[in-house]
């Protein structure tokens, strides 16, 4: 039979997911380090869990599962794929009123959209999250950016800026240009300006029915970013404005704090992010050589959790871009690993001396060395070693009948060229030792 | 809105999530040391590949996919979840012939079935499994049993046994009784010893139609374990299945070569393992208080891979039970745990003193300590206090308007009752010390 995935998905051979665990323990040791604890929901959601969450064209990417037995053969569906990981988050803590408040979880599991795969969009890939519920203080929102700063600084990472803004200061903006009712058009089009620029997004402001005195007062309040931008509106901003602006500054002071400065946290007043559901500080991460979009996004979202446990509660996150991370982590050379784990090939001389080499083996996977042994029978000992050669291992063990009658183990260092006969003990403490 | 999961799915709350990743660790640790590599395959898979693959009712169990856009309003359906890692390893295989052959892989990855709920069975669990693809030797078999009884012994079991046969001896039984005819029948019957009995399981084999004489013959034949009975047998069987027991004496002495002595690792005639695709060597391990089902099963299945490849290619593998690990480590208090992985509790005096407290929160932090701080505001000290009692933290660190004043912070030792005043750079390196 003919065989092929299904479109927009892939299989994660082993050197991708030698890179990925590597990359997933850094995270999920920053992630603990801020005492974010790990959660895992299902795969399968009820399918109104999901739905009026990420608009119409969110619903729409949705899959669907058949129903079990009655209904399924009229193809009804009471099951779906999660879409994202925030609206299970949501679900979770309002079905478990015990969770103690701030709960603070990160989560690591795939999501599956029916994006169109001509778009060169996965339809199954994993997001990252770590989210702070039950906190409506702007500690909570800087202790979300900080963990992604030092996520990413933990990865390597040091030539990048997140950009902050505020959606109260985004409303304020719409509402002194005289836009207040065209506050999501004047979003949408601000949020294209990297892709099409300034003149791009006037243009489309037009369209939308700006008048030509509100796209030039929109650059000019547009126009500066960082400290001078926050004191440049304060004296032109509404109520509601200002105080998102002092929500920022406290942000900022408390991020400084933790570690991430100016040179990395920068107020970015274009910031729109396209979600619906944030309600105050959002943000995002570009890296400086500009050679991807965002890699990791976040902001407050105090409406959401509340739709499932119809009482108030605040919420705040960020997503780190896994999938984007990986692929810069590879292009620049920043991950390891080659065709193997493994670090030494046993061989097996003949099929007599088997068991020594078995011996040889247990002894090393003992010690944790990850060991491979010869399985097959009958390999001549020179195609054995191109096989070491092949996969990458440093180490190969040769034990021949000489060594065997001497009780010895012929340890050939494959990096160096050099080769030793010695008791299997002292190999293996030899291993251990050039592992530091 | 009411808000509840879907039938046979769970939550996994962060108390499950850090046990589950401890025990992850612990596993892919031991799969590297014996060279097995990393893989993950997609949720989806395409219908045709699952299908015909796991029998009539596995069929019935695979959770199906509306397909988007043409058809799906008619109910029709073109993918569907995986319900096994095997059948997506033989895919893999087939679909990457440059995979260096013998292909070591383990993947823990969920797999969905939708079993009645009522059974008390999840409809989304996780497997685990290690598989050795491209070695019809021994060699393979027993390397498996290996990494099987080596995680046992890494997760802290002891008295457990690994029952072993081969399918090839079992067929020679039957042929040996007079119930060539019946070998299913004789399988099935005698997969229930262990909860029907033996009386039981010659009523049944009574039922499907073997006479006394046969049945009486059966006994005599599965009367005996260890080696003792495989002597027996060898001069009461055909040929293949001598050869079975001459394979099974190869796997006996190679993994007795790796450590995995007759005490653990046992032929156990009456084994049967219910899947059809094994073509040699059968195990499962059991604990032997019998307090539940096996928790590792496995054995060689030679024919399946082909069915995609077109080429023969043999395969042998081992699936760990992780749910059912998980169960009996919790009941048996093997796993750590308390109410947050988090060590530290920085509380916050007041909002004045919030920067110092971010300070000391990020020391701890950089230093690798997982450490909680306070996010919200007003909140009494005491009222902290009760909360890092609550968390279990060891550790609370406070910085009141003194400590401030002197630069210095108070490290509270809450398990021991005692506390310190020390400069900052003190505390942390005195957490450090106490963690080992």
């Amino acid at each position: 039979m003919s065989v092929f995935l299904p479109k927009g998905t892939r299989d994660l051979l082993p050197a991708q997911m030698r890179a990925r665990l590597a990359v997933l323990g850094t995270l999920r040791e920053v992630f603990a380090r801020f005492g974010f604890e790990p959660l895992e929901t299902p795969a399968m959601e009820r399918i109104e869990t999901l739905t009026g969450k990420y608009g119409d064209e969110g619903d729409k990417l949705i899959f669907r599962i058949l129903k079990r037995g009655e209904g399924g053969e009229r193809g009804e569906t009471d099951l779906a794929l999660r879409y994202d990981l925030t609206v299970p988050l949501a679900r979770v803590v309002a079905m478990h009123p015990e969770l103690p408040m701030p709960f603070k979880r990160y989560q690591i599991q795939p999501v599956w959209r029916a994006d169109r795969p001509q778009r060169g969009r996965l339809r199954e890939f994993y997001q990252c999250d770590a989210d702070i519920v039950g906190c409506p203080d702007m500690s909570a929102d800087a202790e979300c950016i900080a963990v992604a700063y030092t996520a990413l600084r933990a990865l390597g990472f040091v030539d990048f800026t997140i950009r902050l803004n505020h959606r109260a200061t985004l409303r304020s903006i719409c509402a002194a240009i005289g836009a207040a009712d065209r506050e999501s058009s004047v979003l949408i089009a601000v949020d294209k300006l990297d892709k099409i620029g300034r003149d791009g997004v006037s243009a489309e402001l037009a369209e939308r029915g700006l008048s030509a005195e509100s796209i030039r007062s929109l650059w000019t309040l547009l126009g500066e970013q960082g400290e001078a931008a926050m004191d440049a509106l304060d004296t032109q901003l509404d109520a509601p404005g200002r105080a998102g602006l002092a929500e920022l500054r406290e942000v900022l002071a408390f991020a400084r704090a933790m570690g991430v400065g100016p040179e990395h946290l920068r107020f970015d007043p274009t910031l729109a992010r396209g979600l619906d559901y944030y309600t105050g500080p959002v943000y995002e991460t570009v890296l400086n050589d500009g050679s991807i979009g965002s890699v990791s996004a976040g902001g407050r979202y105090d409406g959401l959790v509340g739709r499932f446990s119809g009482r108030s509660v605040p919420a705040v996150g960020v997503s780190l871009g896994l999938e984007r991370l990986l692929i810069i982590l590879e292009e620049r050379g920043m991950l390891g690993g080659g065709a193997s784990s493994a670090e030494v090939l046993v061989t097996v001389f003949d099929e007599t001396l088997r068991g020594q080499a078995l011996e040889a083996a247990t002894a090393l996977r003992t010690a944790g060395v990850p060991t491979l042994l010869t399985l097959e029978r009958g390999h001549k000992l020179g195609r054995q070693l191109k096989q070491a050669d092949a996969l990458g291992v440093r180490w190969a063990v040769v034990i021949g009948p000489d060594e065997a009658r001497r009780g010895e183990v012929n340890l050939k260092d494959l990096h160096a060229g050099e080769q030793a006969r010695l008791p299997l003990a002292e190999a293996v403490a030899r291993v251990l030792t050039s592992r530091g």
